[in-house]
């Protein structure tokens, strides 16, 4: 007689603080996703056919690989650092001279999150709208429990991260390989079936999307919120992030 | 000329390790939940004219303050400690004997948040969908930024904590004095006004409602969820609850 293969689960951890309570013990992929800055412009950097992406926590490391020659990416609060050769909208990603090439990152939330994920699982993933069905396709063939840790902003709960996390979770649920008991990603779906129709007109809702206002940034909202526009699964190799495909060439 | 008085603000926070990570800086009275616990039965306690409630955080201080003679409830896990007088249920808190006592209460999750919340701010209330109007009209009346301490469960966000500061979120930014700037508030405001016509058809979504079920404990869940059946306003003083009527009379 066949045994019921026992589901994978899906679970949502809304900010980084939150991270080591995860109930998730084994087994697990982490997927990152930081909408407004990191996850979406290192989906674009990969679609406009980047080599790699080292990502880092803090301006004084970005610095430094800027000293060793690296072409270097990084924002504090918003605003690119006086030192770094561009900031970290996806816009800036899109450049033909940056194809082939390797760039260090570094954001206020989202590589901060990366790189904590990277210490506490050996597979970590790159999600943003932008991936959506191309990373659930992916995690459907990894027979692992996945974990989705929103970046949001200094340790606070972020709802543009916690709608994709719903999106996702949607996606994952729909199968009838995972489940979840977790109300986190409970939260995250019930958000994201009640923005989803108009993910745009949703946006005013959030925070950051004042924020960005604020500071002259919302073009990249409108773009973030496009499902599938760049069809890439980045994952974390060592310290760095490739594209899942260049990892079967390896 | 009259300036416009500044709006007062609400802020929820979804778990007590995210609680220094609150935005508010000043001014502020924190709204401390734990719906399926502490927080229902404290102001069950009251309306049933028990005279005040000493939180303590964790079994070993409850044990103390029961070799004292104190009269105590204190459960481990949703299960009464052998040591104790009773359990953690509202149900517990009814009767007639208890009328006038003082009684020590020890929970996994709500006790704890009044603690932490009692050692970061000198106003400290006690919140549930039984005290929600009763509550609402207190604050609105203090001239201080509301901060609303989800206990959730073991530092993981719980639904029904966070359906709550939808509810009293809801209320007080229905008056002109209040506003609010944080994304766990709009969450949590979006999640009770998907589910406030039906409070108790939206439960099973909770991973803590199939928890009391497992354990024989689904009765408090209808209860708990009852608008204003305790009109009471628990205040900490010091180190007790007591009843903010009280507090004109000391």
């Amino acid at each position: 007689m066949k045994t019921k293969p026992i589901p994978l689960t899906v679970e949502v951890c809304f900010c980084p603080l939150l991270f080591p309570h995860i109930l998730t013990k084994e087994n697990y992929i982490v997927v990152v996703v930081d909408i407004w800055r990191a996850t979406t412009s290192i989906c674009t950097a990969f679609a406009h056919q980047v080599k790699e992406i080292i990502p880092v926590a803090g301006s004084n490391l970005a610095k430094e690989y800027k000293q060793k020659g690296y072409l270097v990416a990084s924002e504090c609060n918003g605003k690119r650092e006086d030192f770094a050769d561009f900031g970290n909208s996806a816009f800036n990603f899109m450049k033909a001279e940056l194809k082939g090439k390797t760039i260090v990152y570094n954001t206020t939330n989202g590589t901060q999150a990366i790189i904590l994920a990277s210490k506490n699982s050996s597979a970590v993933v790159i999600g943003a709208f932008s991936n959506l069905h191309a990373l659930g396709e992916y995690l459907l063939k990894q027979n692992k429990n996945v974990v989705i840790l929103c970046s949001g902003w200094k340790n606070k709960f972020c709802l543009e991260d916690s709608l994709f996390a719903g999106a996702l979770s949607e996606y994952l649920l729909g199968s009838a390989l995972f489940k979840s008991e977790c109300d986190s990603a409970k939260a995250s779906l019930l958000l994201y079936q009640s923005a989803k129709n108009d993910l745009l007109g949703f946006s005013p809702h959030a925070v950051h999307f004042h924020r960005l206002h604020e500071r002259g940034l919302e073009e990249i909202i409108p773009y973030s919120l496009l499902l599938d526009s760049c069809p890439v699964v980045p994952i974390m190799k060592e310290n760095k992030l490739i594209l899942e495909s260049a990892l079967l060439e390896i």
